[in-house]
């Protein structure tokens, strides 16, 4: 089997392009005019300098960033931004902070919330219809359920500040920065890396917090340094861009999303209509990004990871607590793996239909 | 002047071992067994587990680190560390914590733990005679000063926790880690890539940690979670990895430490030696590591950088705030770039003879 033929489902570190991977792996060696690689250069070489602004810019121009809107570059993933968030917007206030329970990992953003002020949560999971108390310090939400599979298709009209967790689905679909007050997401899926977190956050939002914060822990110090206060991950952000550049040259978020809804639509088609396999996310909640699904069957479930092995779809066990199976169509995935999928899907089926 | 003649004496992110350039890009390509990357694989992978594991024997292998030490790996660098330490082990308590103010990181480290408790500072660029009282909280201390060119050579007898920032000395010598409670490194010097922070600690002093802190900025958890809570910077941990081999292939902390100690000594006695230029730091503390130095007629200045520059001599600036030139001889530096710098020092001195 040819190194490329191998389809990559998996959740995060998940699939990038060949083209970036090839571009990334070139810098690794050598890199700027003097032949250093991008791991040994300066991140105070106007070099590096050019290399992060420019992210920046295509984070602006793909996700049309109103310019009130700082875009900052963190580590520590999205779980160091479940505890800067509530440091930053909710300590100290008498306020509640009010989550959305849409599964695990906003539970865990939940867990550190609780450590700095009052909180409500509403599980979206049993419903999704909601009040947002007007008096809530922000709402917070998840818009892609990487584990359970599902995604958040709309947001609720509110006055309160909302910060939503983007990591599993930004760069995936259109979205509406000016109703956010702020965005967060790690890098480790559709835009590059893992070691990189994107912010996206509106200034007066930040200008909001009078409360003293740890440097490294106060988005207001990443935006008033370019994100540039400390040595950042300079080659998670140099990859981030080279992704990001693809994208751009694909056509942006828009053409993307159309490609991702096709790729998913057609998983989702096949194990609604394969009698063998069933979805596990309510029909409406269907994430385009994370497809969960299990085996009726369960005691097939080691022989279809078998099968579906041996045709070279890696990454395709369900997360632990979940069970079954789980796809992940993240942008870089051709359509061409679905295609790979679904025909597992199919002549797995099949052979059953024979055996019996 | 080919790829490999470049001399790089950048501060950091600063030179890798071109063999470890080379391995890391190849990784980046494709990686394991089914041809994935190193940037796609999952963090979750019995592959990765296996990079991960390995990391850390290499680190406890060549530190010599005592078993009841626990290495872990996050993210945010030294400057995450400077509030990550005061939150663990001041905050909430009576005690103060005594900082060795030994130059700008240190004072970094100094600000961020105001927030959170009582401190006290000694100023060791003053007197290398200090006591630390017996009811500190914890002695903090910065082995090497990046930016003046200083380095600790002997650490403080003291029954109190020592806790000790080695971002740019780590791997360059022999150092006794049983005498730190906990040593933090940015990895970007002489461990990795920019992007990682390593983290020895021992596991009683950990465990006297008793108040309820954010998970990512809690030590337990990484060391409960065999710093895999969240998803790690997988590639700076595998570079990482690569680095420490070479190193252990190369002979080890003992005999680097040799090599560096040449290294240094070489290029210090040029300076000396050289009417023309001067060292910056007091001669007892001269870092082996980043070696600070002026010319006396500052006018000179943008000359000699222009002449180093044409002789492939990149990185050597002085930090801006003290000016002059910078040279970093990290464990990966050949001694041949020094010679190229001693050469190039006498060299400018002896035109600048003829010129007068």
């Amino acid at each position: 089997m040819s190194k490329t033929s191998k389809h990559n489902f998996g959740a995060g570190p998940c699939i990038l392009p060949q083209t970036v991977l090839k571009q990334a792996a070139d810098a690794v060696e050598h890199w700027d005019k003097a032949g250093l690689s991008i791991l040994e250069i300066s991140h105070r070489s106007p070099e590096f300098e050019a290399v992060i602004r420019n992210t920046e810019a295509l984070v602006r121009e793909l996700l049309d960033v109103p310019e009130d809107y700082s875009v900052l570059f963190l580590q520590g993933g999205a779980s160091l931004q479940f505890c800067m968030v509530p440091m930053n917007f909710s300590q100290g206030s008498p306020k509640t902070a009010v989550y959305l329970d849409g599964g695990y990992f906003g539970q865990k953003a939940i867990k550190e919330a609780k450590l700095f002020g009052k909180v409500e949560t509403i599980d979206w999971k049993q419903s999704k219809t909601y009040t947002i108390p007007g008096s809530a310090a922000y709402f917070h939400c998840t818009s892609n359920n990487t584990i359970e599979g599902t995604e958040m298709f709309s947001f609720p009209e509110t006055p309160v500040p909302v910060i939503c967790d983007m990591s599993s689905d930004i760069f995936s679909r259109k979205i509406d920065v000016s109703r956010f007050a702020l965005i967060y997401a790690g890098a480790q899926k559709n835009m590059g890396p893992a070691g990189m977190t994107l912010v996206i956050a509106k200034n007066t939002f930040l200008d909001s917090v009078k409360h003293p914060l740890p440097s490294m822990l106060d988005y207001r110090v990443y935006r008033d340094n370019g994100s540039l206060y400390n040595t950042p991950p300079v080659f998670a952000i140099y990859t981030a861009m080279l992704n990001l550049q693809w994208l751009k040259k694909k056509g942006g978020v828009n053409l993307i999303a159309r490609e991702n809804l096709c790729k998913a639509q057609a998983l989702y088609d096949e194990i609604d209509r394969n009698p063998l396999f069933e979805g596990l996310a309510p029909a409406a909640d269907r994430s385009l990004m994370n497809v969960t699904f299990k085996i009726r069957n369960e005691a097939l479930e080691p022989h279809f990871l078998d099968f579906a092995a041996r045709r070279g779809l890696v990454g395709i066990r369900g997360y632990r607590t979940v069970g079954g199976f789980r796809a992940s169509l993240y942008n870089a995935l051709p359509y061409e793996s679905v295609t790979a999928l679904v025909n597992a899907l199919r002549d797995f089926s099949n052979d059953q239909a024979l055996e019996i």
